[in-house]
């Protein structure tokens, strides 16, 4: 299938799972007491602007439809994945207020973040609210909801530890190439991988299915990373939205820098001066750094190594006995679309 | 029964309950897979010191000990309550390190707070993880463990909802005493409700005794907030650890001060004046607000709400058939400790 088909086929496939989880997540939304705290959700969520007049728009929607897309691959219906997706887009939800809050930005989908419109302590106060009511919907969806219970805070937990890692690494120099990829498989991968198999889980399938679609979505998620890495460093800011090579700027120690920084070239050890105290902030250093980055190998690396784990996902899915082909290749075409989306 | 006869009950109450929650919760706290927020949450707990050395201590496991007392007196076990004391210390500790954050608190329990030992952005990780950690806590004890998540999710929710309240109170002129004591029933009687019913929600009690035991928590904890709030005005510092009349000094919109401020006195229109813009902050301000909150009687006016949401309590506690009279006789015992503590 070309590319553009398998666009068209995600499009679809995220088209279908919106029209059938947002109707749940707003009711999920509005059960939340405090007038304040639903505000700032919703503002998070992308329903209203900073002074409550609706707008159109919200998130990519990937992993609600990675859950609706693993219960009906499983066998199930997209109705079985409907709690669980909502529970998934309220975490990832929370997780960007928060990382909004500890990274200290302040734009976010073109508009200010959070804690720019409501104050710190609100959006931590909301994004906590938030994870709350991601396990309140999956109390409320009887026995089939419960039982995604422990995946869901599994995934909570090693995005919670990778996120904690990521902040950890920004302030270090010695950051191996090992420590990235174990912290992008908790900040990125772990929610990704518990969407794809949690509307598995949902619909009663078997271990041994939820066990692959879980792996599928593991390597899809740091394949997801390793891309945004690229884009963070190589990226075209008309595209990308942000600063040109913003994970330069912002001394990020992402999978290109430290794949760069840990060649044995004199590119590598020039770029590992650079970044040994501050990161480079003027045009000119940048450029230099980013420059550096490319020609020891940074740029190639994760590139070839997303590639790769691309490969792998499809490989994880290929060889599970879904009963749903259909809803496989949606998945399939799922992942070529948030892997590819801006290469 | 004399005041120090009822202190000795509650403290006996205290160490038993601590001797069954806190293997446990140390247990519960060393599942957590990543490194750093184990580390954090063991010295929130006041396990280590900020160098990772043990050291004596933690909190006053009042929360812990409400959810024994409440499977015991609802005619189960101890054990009974053992999860959810675990996941309530672990909810109380996640908000206890999250409003530090949000009120830029910098010391508690005599040490630096959390965010000040591990930065901002780990302290409010961390935070998020012992929230979660508390669900899985719930989640892991099995059909008893899973039948009280609404009750700890929706205590978990008006807690958040007050706080929120509380931090948007302190910024504005026009408080009402209905406001304040609505955003203290979310503050810091949810949880204590939560906590004086959960453990009967775990030993499989009847909905009229879960009722009666989260009403007779709802008003301790609306009295316990209320003297909190008098002694954050009128407490002596080398009783309460903190500078005289702190709530005065930080421009808190506590009871007592917006009882004052309400009254239609002489007193109340000079302390409304000295708030409106900024709070009073030279020690010759404070002490003059000071005196101008006793004159218009908003000490007296929360002192005596305080007794009469005590005497509310015991009066719903009274009023069950508890099958256990003296598990029963132990939560009035803490009732009167938590209120009576330090006046």
């Amino acid at each position: 299938m070309s590319a553009s088909r398998q666009g068209v086929r995600a499009a679809d496939a995220i088209a279908r799972a919106r029209q059938l989880v947002e109707p749940a997540l707003r009711d999920a939304v509005d059960t939340l007491e405090d007038e304040r705290i639903r505000r700032i959700a919703a503002y998070q969520m992308g329903w209203y602007d900073a002074d409550g007049a609706p707008t159109p728009g919200g998130g990519k929607a990937i992993r609600p439809t990675l859950a609706i897309l693993s219960a009906e691959a499983a066998g199930g219906r997209a109705a079985d994945g409907v709690p669980a997706a909502v529970a998934l887009e309220l975490i990832h939800n929370f997780s960007l207020l928060h990382d909004d809050v500890v990274d200290n930005d302040v734009e976010r989908r073109h508009r200010p973040t959070g804690w720019v419109v409501f104050g710190t302590g609100q959006a931590i106060m909301a994004g906590t609210a938030m994870l709350t009511l991601a396990v309140e919907v999956l109390v409320a969806a009887g026995p089939a909801g419960r039982r995604c219970l422990p995946a869901l805070l599994t995934g909570v937990q090693r995005m919670i530890g990778g996120q904690s890692q990521d902040l950890e690494l920004e302030g270090r120099s010695d950051v191996t190439l090992e420590e990235v990829l174990r912290m992008e498989a908790g900040k990125t991968a772990a929610l990704l991988s518990c969407a794809a198999s949690i509307g598995a889980i949902a619909a009663g399938a078997p271990d041994e299915i939820v066990a692959g679609l879980a792996a599928f979505g593991h390597h899809a998620g740091i394949a997801f990373q390793l891309v945004d890495d690229v884009l963070g460093v190589a990226g075209d800011p008309s595209v990308t939205g942000k600063s040109a090579s913003s994970d330069v700027r912002a001394g990020k120690r992402s999978a290109p820098i430290v794949a760069a920084m840990s060649a044995d070239t004199d590119a590598a050890r020039q770029l590992a001066a650079m970044f040994a105290d501050t990161p480079p902030t003027s045009d000119h250093d940048v450029a230099s750094a980013t420059a550096l980055i490319h020609e020891a190998g940074g740029i190639s690396w994760a590139s070839d190594e997303a590639d790769a784990r691309f490969a792998q996902a499809l490989e994880e899915l290929g060889r599970l006995p879904l009963p749903n082909p259909g809803a496989a290749a949606d998945l399939a075409a799922l992942a070529d679309y948030i892997v590819n989306r801006t290469r």
